[in-house]
């Protein structure tokens, strides 16, 4: 085995292009590449050939994650592995994903087979996004023994079918799912190249940001019951106003947030309704929905405290019904230091502005933290655009990430030490 | 001409009941009689029928308002006026309007030409609801000199059929409405019964409303443009939530309004948009109606005042673009103040409690009051709840009203001095 010629930017770039043409929807109405669907198996299997063509050595697990390995001198020590995923939301965008997997390749090509002291291994990921199945991560998750068989046999997608059989159907083996987890010395580190989806580095004129945690959602469900009354004829004093009562909520959910932000917290109403919703009627009914993310759990816990309270005050001074609903928990993850001073430290030596950054979004990379230490490098998204046919990320940037995490790569594979 | 009989309560009780027939909806799905549709027709046409019946006078003018009269023993005095109207919103009540119609021509029943001084007229104004042409007190407002020839010549129904057209296919005159305006010594007073639409009275555990003003709203549209980004992946300090600014304004309005609640002024956000509304994406575009009543101008005018600095300095303070159009700015109705004194003290001689109150919702006595001296009297609805199939008043509380109407029209009658 041997690397017949490096993979050169051009060709990274043009199959990024490429890719975008294994798609439900027409590209004028961005990349519909839902997991386990036709279109996402023959985009992993162009991206196997590729692979072989270049000379690599190429595997699949019981449910379809890929594993392309460079070997190294040592196979006694832990690989280096670095990875995304080719799947897509509806109407999605051409970089998020197939960045991470296409500058892996780049990567991994860059070298001949026991150049390095370790073995370089990317990873494609199955089913990252929640789309089809409303469960993200799945093949990180299975890799790394976070499985919910209970939950997941009956997870269906919008046409019936289950993922289990979406997951046979597409040739691989649901049954024996478990089977898939990784060893936990299999990697010695994990570093995933992803577009930010946000405009940190734009705002901050940066090109490359060092991401140092992973924050989760934190999601709540809540319902404001008042009174509807006529706007006209019901005086100040006896109003049960639900709409006062969720603006209360809102801005002081906002200066919660505020208060938490230097810890990189953040807070959002982004979804309500109110009913009945007439110019002439006094809300009876609001509903909506909070979203807070960070990667401080106390941070976060402080937040959602707060706004307990708040509730328990509104409830007890007025006479207003409101129900808190968790939809999720998932804890935030912090992403390994001593990596993330790695790649600081290797862009200090070339020259490149970075930004130290957390990732609102989530990723494969919360689940193989776990396991391995992690670390991620984000390059620009074009006004933050992403999950959108406009999701953009500029050839320079593109290029800058890809050759960042090939510097990364190298230097963590020939370190003997583990993270 | 003689009054055969006095019309009985039972006959009030039932007439009320029998006119929810003239619907095109079924009564379980409420009253729906529309201004100037064949049923509106139908029950005008059976309240003059029945008015005849007992012995009365009846006439229409050219747009279809009804009058019928009583004559007193001095015709050189100006008449004493009563009424109410017979069209109803979609899926109303059974009783708005109806009632003052009703109990107007018990009124007049009770006795007989000449007996008392002054004549007493019943009119029934025509298109009282703003629902099938978007214009509200349609027949108080031509007989007041308050015509928009301009704007009404365009006005349409949902079928196409212009107002015109519907007025001249129900037999009326539109070309000539200008010749309807009444003189301005028509009348000596003007006093109106109507169910409450709220529910102060019931608050307070009174059977009577005295009726000092009419609140007109005056109402915004109000638009908030921020900017929709990733609710994880942008920072509290880069966020321009427009929910956030939006839900500032409506708790201060709503502040502003309670400062002003002891004059009476009330401030409601009843509709609400977010944009695009998803949970994941702060809100880019948020849009509400504020609804603002009162009958002091000086207060109404505070509270708006409060609103446009609020927005003046979120702007200044923050990327954030705000709007707000004026919808309507129509002036408060103060009521005639001696008026409501006869009335005030016609309840303290009967023992019955009353409230002096304001009325949130429009009625014709906002017009009349421009001409004459004008008092309206309210009686409980049931829950507040009205323009809906469960709108209620109890058989107590109309016989109750009546009496106190035909009370007031007697005690007014044979006052040879004006109010």
């Amino acid at each position: 085995m041997h690397i017949k010629k490096p993979l050169s930017f051009d060709k990274l770039l043009s199959t990024i292009e490429k890719l975008a043409a294994y798609s439900e929807t027409n590209i004028a109405d961005g990349v519909t590449r839902l997991a386990y669907s036709q279109n996402d198996e023959l985009a992993h299997q162009y991206i196997i050939k590729l692979a072989q063509q270049y000379g690599l050595d190429c595997q699949q697990d019981i449910v379809g994650n890929v594993f392309i390995t460079l070997p190294g001198q040592d196979p006694s020590l832990p690989a280096i592995a670095t990875g995304s995923h080719l799947d897509s939301v509806p109407n999605g965008g051409k970089y998020d994903g197939i960045l991470g997997v296409m500058a892996g390749l780049y990567s991994l090509t860059q070298f001949q087979p026991k150049q390095l002291t370790r073995s370089l291994t990317l990873i494609i990921f199955r089913c990252e996004e929640s789309s089809r199945f409303g469960i993200s991560c799945l093949g990180s998750k299975i890799l790394t023994g976070n499985i919910d068989p209970q939950k997941w046999h009956e997870t269906k997608d919008n046409h019936g079918k289950t993922l289990y059989q979406a997951i046979d159907e597409a040739g691989y083996q649901s049954a024996k799912l478990e089977q898939a987890e990784l060893a936990n010395d299999a990697y010695g580190a994990f570093v995933e190249l992803h577009i930010e989806q946000g405009k940190c580095l734009e705002a901050a004129n940066k090109a490359i940001g060092v991401v140092n945690g992973i924050a989760a959602p934190t999601r709540f469900r809540v319902d404001v019951y008042g009174q509807a009354d006529h706007s006209g004829a019901t005086p100040m004093s006896q109003r049960q106003d639900a709409l006062v009562s969720a603006a209360t909520i809102i801005t002081t959910l906002n200066s919660l947030a505020n208060h938490e932000a230097q810890l990189g917290t953040v807070a959002t109403v982004g979804k309500l309704n109110v009913y009945p919703n007439a110019i002439n009627v006094i809300p009876g009914h609001v509903r909506f929905y909070i979203d807070i993310r960070g990667i401080e759990l106390d941070s976060i816990n402080r937040v959602v405290q707060g706004l307990q309270q708040l509730i328990a005050q509104i409830m007890a001074s007025q006479p207003i019904t409101i129900t808190l609903d968790s939809l999720s928990q998932e804890h935030p993850v912090k992403l390994n230091p001593r990596l993330c001073q790695t790649i600081s430290q290797l862009c200090s030596e070339q020259h490149i502005e970075y930004l130290d950054m957390l990732s609102g979004a989530g990723h494969d990379a919360m689940y193989m933290a776990q396991k391995y230490p992690t670390a991620m490098i984000f390059i620009p998204s074009k006004a933050g655009i992403s999950h959108h046919k406009d999701e953009f990320s500029s050839p320079d940037d593109i290029i800058l990430g890809a050759t960042l995490l090939t510097k990364t790569l190298e230097k963590l594979a020939n370190q003997k030490e583990n993270n």
